[in-house]
């Protein structure tokens, strides 16, 4: 088990001409764009769940993976197991970090005393782990949803004592996030939404999430963790709508319970698409309202209404997100995180490294494209010739607030104001875009 | 033309044993539910733009509608006939509410000093009708989106003189509507939003977005219109993302920009299912946030993905609306209006009576079905009980901050809490809702 | 386990007033609608997949369900213990057929030969429950998407030895569907499609399926099989793109392999909505491909874009569909199936039975509704209006092929034909069908 | 007029590195690909319509575009001066094609009779235009959906005489393309289907559809036009739901009407995704039915849900379409035509050509990259390995029809068939289709 990945030797970078499938051919971690590394611009990280966790089963059929740890025998012994391929790979693929769940790493047991003892002593596993490895963890989170106490929310559900045991799991996984140097703590409130309104008190629910947000924040500044908070919208799946909708949806509640300025989002790309918008949209609105954080870069099929996870594979998409992260000023704590999952019919061990290889190739790739965009900023240029308006006096008058609109009608009137429209050249736009990916 | 519906008589109600197309079967507006009157609860209002000022021209063909009144000649004489038209057609439906944008009424001519003068004589002859006929008018607006210099938006065009002229067309639409009686003033940001992020400063619109509220606040407050102001969400079409996505978006940004007392929502069917929600989503979720105002209850076509406006028919989902409205102590002064279409091929002035009849009709239906509900709350019950453990000592503690993380994860060690799942019931509600429908 | 209904009486109808959530309020078998009983129209069947097999387990999270005979224990035993609770459940409703797949009665076992024999042996259980009960076979079918060597297809494969087990399955449930007296035989190629074009050979994948099907057809007619062979569409999910995308997409493919008078569609409104189509669309398309044949009756959720299997609980939709049926003639050896799945959080045994209840009510209503609406045949009537031109010896010889392009061209000109535009009154018989359901 | 695009010069080709934006950077019309010029293979057209008809109006906003050829003055003069624009336009751009509705070119008139006469006139002058500047025809067609009178449908009308006039107007629209050299003539469908099946005959309907179509297949034979015929398929809008649904529901209805052999489909874009499937998907689709035959490259949004018409810009997306094609042998007759729609903001001259030239280059870089990907035809090798069985003696016998139900189970049976599943390395091969991308 511990030979599961024995084929596979450590992934290094060769360039775009080499024709190994097991090589970067753009990802060079260690090469400098716009000032540093591609590592430190990209922080990426796997994922312990859908890489070591999921056996292949979908809803209608079982596993297709051969994944020996998931397999009989005692728990811990399994999750320790689990933990040695887990690094394996995650030592092998060259990603500095990873990212888990709570009972991805531990067993459940049978109590809620188990569950703790279990992954207090999983925590310890990992640190050494790291230590080994060097590998480092972009987040941690507490998986409040698969179990079935879950199954109508965590801090959302109808029963408090179900709150509690999400609070338990939260603190537990925020406290071994900590330990283990984690550089954010997210949640995903995989079923804190509602199947039906029928049996749904929205307003209650809304605002024992919003309580439960409050003492997440509480805990974290108690400890002193100073990593961010994350929230990771999502719109639906598994619950027929759930609270943390989009970007601007989320916006909304943290605004609503004053927690603005303590949690950012982490914005998935399949999400993104499932909730109606693009990729590029949701990360210039979060960058818009100021709570941009970390992105999980697992891209939908166009074609299909569930969540895919697939591997991001458009360098012609990633090229703007980096562009616009780039122009943000880059990741602080974030990072691009493979929430990603293998096709069920990809079984080979070295199809979990054929995914990766080419989501962190498509990242490069866009970053590269990026950093010319910006060099030669056409986007830069045109909005701000775009928008001079705004920039004379009366502009700035208007923008600022020292016009009523009786005292602006007044002045269009007096003025006779008839502005002409202007071309917003977005084909021409779209051309320099391509002319720089494509050079 | 004034004689356009000459061959139709006042509609009445004649009950749900009529064959005749041209009665109410169900709507009779001084029969009595719950205490009110159906005239009172369903405030319905007819719209003077799809109804009058729309030729049955749609992106792949031109006009099929015989509408005199929009044909040739002078302009304030056509705007007269149409008035003329337009009355006789709400007279003789019995609704008592209208609404209308500024250009629908008046012809916008070439200055913007003809624009005022046109809708100052418009208003007139408005406040008239409305005179002679009884009419009411439940909301105006300005249409600051149909005019080519709004090509690129309103109050977020990259152009302040653009800002400017839409503030100046507001300034006389809200003015207009508080000299007529107006019960609310209606917002609808056509093309606030944008084609392309590669154009767009969304920061910069977004605020400018919020300065055009807050003077939009400051007028209604300086002129003493006491109705509510209500912004219109909807997602796209015809840009291709719109900055009032939908209610929990609108929320965001009312938070954003202080506004969250001063506007409401006027939620439209059709807006809902295009942002990915139920039209029963909408309203509950502005209930629940506290931002409920008016509906539009023109309805979408499930599968298509555009605006199709058409007339609700669904007195299954409408009972949902109506039970979520009289829950929460019906509209004040938000009412149904009519944003509706008819289908390009109807083009029969009765056609016009049978889109109506028909969704006034499905109103009443779902507001007695609803008050059925009410009346045996099986509803209300349902989620008393479920959520009955947030009323108990334990739940209230947790719910009113009493707890840490910390805290709680030690009360549920210590207490070994295993709560159980318990059946949502979903099937069984949505039985008794129809048992209640079809009885 | 056996008693695992015990508490629960069997179903009885009670009429619209009845408040026994555990009654039906419209479906009573032996009330006659248009001269047939509703048992007799209706042909209801239950499942025993989503019903005795699923543990309500999502891609999110494990079994919510309390299922006892799927728990540890010998193969067979829990085999017959399932089949003992269903044979109980299926006889407490009411409905008087089941529909199975062969490896929901039986285990699979380890070898093909263990599945040969396990499944003979359950057939013989199955016959046996038959007698005591009264119950009947609507379909069987053969599941050849689960198992993981269906991973990529069954009959469209890469490898023919999966061609040739899938072959084995349908060959053994053909037989037993045969033997059990069941009256149709359903093929629903979960599997049978693509996830990536990359690695897909469409023409030889088609022609596989082809051949599988000739070869089903040789089959029925060798053991005398005197029940419709159906074909399920669905467009995606498992796969990203499925062979059988529609009713339309099924009919080119039966007419490429000359099948076209073999098959019929077995029509699931869930899997209708997926494909973008209104279940009524599907249902009037197959009538008029003269390819209809049966229904799965369970819809989906409007906002979702994945297969969720709910009951029906519109009467408004289910009317038009009753009433397609009705006139064209009924179901012969078709009818309506419960291909339906609980909500995850439905986890009591009732709930079971409130599922079916308001399904079968649904459907009951609209059998009702239908027929009201040919006493008055309203919709008959618009349409020979509407077409009446073509009843002409113009119209006639026009679709009888008596012009040419050249000497219609001609005609039009010498007649110097200038056709008015008629209304298509769709909001007025829209209204008619809600004045019928609403009566 | 004629100097509408005084300001720009022919477009030429300037290279990756040109900084020229009314350049192309990678279309070189004689540059040779795998053996023919860029020109011979990608045959690009532009069209008549959205070009030269459409003045920027939406269904929310009156026109935007200064098209001086569209106002006021004679009829015919403006018709003359649209062609002066278009062929200087075309000739500017450098694609070697066109396409043209009849009433793009030519006025309607008030009578049939004006339409033949105003049609041939401007046929006579299209025929100057293209011999003076050398332009080609690629296919021409009938508007029959604008006009009032086709409002519910040409062919599938309700009134014979609507029938009638629509082969008026295809009877001139072949023999004006015959005459023009035209290379093929496309029919697509624009309101044959419904908006409510509450008024509408669909086998009738179909069965005028089918005589529409064999009429048009006499006549080509009659007068010897040799180009392909070719159906466009859309899945709706403007209608609710169109005939012509996608290539596998055309597929269908050609087999039914015995017309397989005498149509091909003219596959685009945007209808690709709007009926749910990967333009690569109906590509490749169109191939395996033996139907393909032309192309309309416009691109939808990904988040809208109307026929936006845009320029293709995805070279990702466009090398696998690039690849299907030349890998069936390249276009026949057909060829790249941009049925494209400027942004409604895109308002200047240069905007024309900014479309036209992004979407060139876009396929100039696909067909580059899909020769790459043939050069070293991973693609095809994966799929021959995967479907090696099928190749083997046992493979062919089963695909061939030499085994029966009966007899292959009874093989399997024998054998104790166990097939292993295979990975079907998607991420891998998506890897490979990016790496020869981006080298
Ligand atoms: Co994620
Ligand atoms: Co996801
Ligand atoms: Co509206
Ligand atoms: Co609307
Ligand atoms: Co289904
Ligand atoms: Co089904
Ligand atoms: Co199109
Ligand atoms: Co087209």
């Amino acid at each position: 088990m511990a030979n599961y990945f024995n084929d596979i030797a450590p992934i290094e970078f060769e360039g775009p001409d080499s024709t190994n499938p097991l090589a970067f051919k753009h990802y060079n971690a260690k090469e400098k764009v716009l000032g540093k590394t591609m590592e430190e611009h990209l922080r990426f990280a796997s994922c312990y769940w859908h890489n070591f966790c999921w056996d292949g089963a979908d809803v209608f059929g079982g596993p297709t993976f051969n994944r020996p740890w998931l397999q009989s025998g005692d728990a811990m012994e399994r999750a320790k197991q689990k933990a040695d391929v887990a690094f394996d790979f995650f030592s092998k693929l060259g990603a500095p970090f990873y990212c888990f769940h709570d009972v991805d790493v531990a067993p459940e047991g049978d109590t809620v005393k188990d569950y703790v003892n279990n992954f207090a002593k999983m925590t310890d596993v990992l640190a050494t782990k790291q230590e080994e490895t060097g590998m480092k963890l972009l987040w941690g989170t507490a998986n409040v949803f698969s179990n079935p106490r879950y199954m109508s929310g965590a801090s959302t559900n109808p029963d408090p004592e179900v709150f509690a045991r999400a609070a338990t799991q939260v603190f537990h996984a925020m406290n071994a996030t900590h330990k283990l140097g984690g550089e954010n703590y997210v949640l995903w409130g995989g079923r804190e939404g509602y199947e039906t309104l029928l049996n749904t008190d929205l307003k209650r629910e809304r605002n024992n999430l919003g309580r439960f947000m409050n003492m997440v924040v509480e805990h974290k500044h108690k400890i002193g963790f100073d990593g961010l908070l994350l929230l990771e919208p999502k719109p639906q799946e598994p619950t027929k709508h759930q609270y943390d909708y989009d970007t601007a949806t989320v916006y909304g509640f943290l605004k609503e319970f004053g927690l603005e300025k303590e949690f950012a989002v982490n914005i998935e790309a399949n999400h993104a698409t499932l909730s109606g918008h693009s990729f590029h949209h949701e990360i210039a609105t979060a960058f818009a309202l100021g709570i941009f954080g970390s992105i999980d870069a697992n891209r939908g099929d166009p074609q299909l209404g569930w969540d895919t996870d697939q591997f991001p594979n458009s360098v012609e998409e990633m090229t703007l997100i980096c562009y616009e992260i780039l122009k943000n000023g880059g990741y602080t704590s974030g990072g691009f995180n493979f929430d990603t999952k293998l096709r069920r019919q990809s079984i080979d061990p070295a199809d979990l490294f054929h995914g990766h290889i080419g989501g962190m190739d498509t990242c490069a790739l866009g970053l590269k494209k990026a950093a010319a965009m910006i060099e030669n900023d056409f986007i830069d240029n045109a909005k701000s010739k775009r928008y001079q308006g705004w920039e004379t006096d009366f502009g700035s008058k208007v923008a600022n607030g020292d016009y009523t609109l009786e005292s602006l009608a007044q002045y269009t009137e007096q003025q006779n104001l008839d502005p002409k429209h202007v071309s917003g050249q977005q084909e021409m736009l779209e051309n320099m875009v391509n002319n720089t990916i494509f050079r």
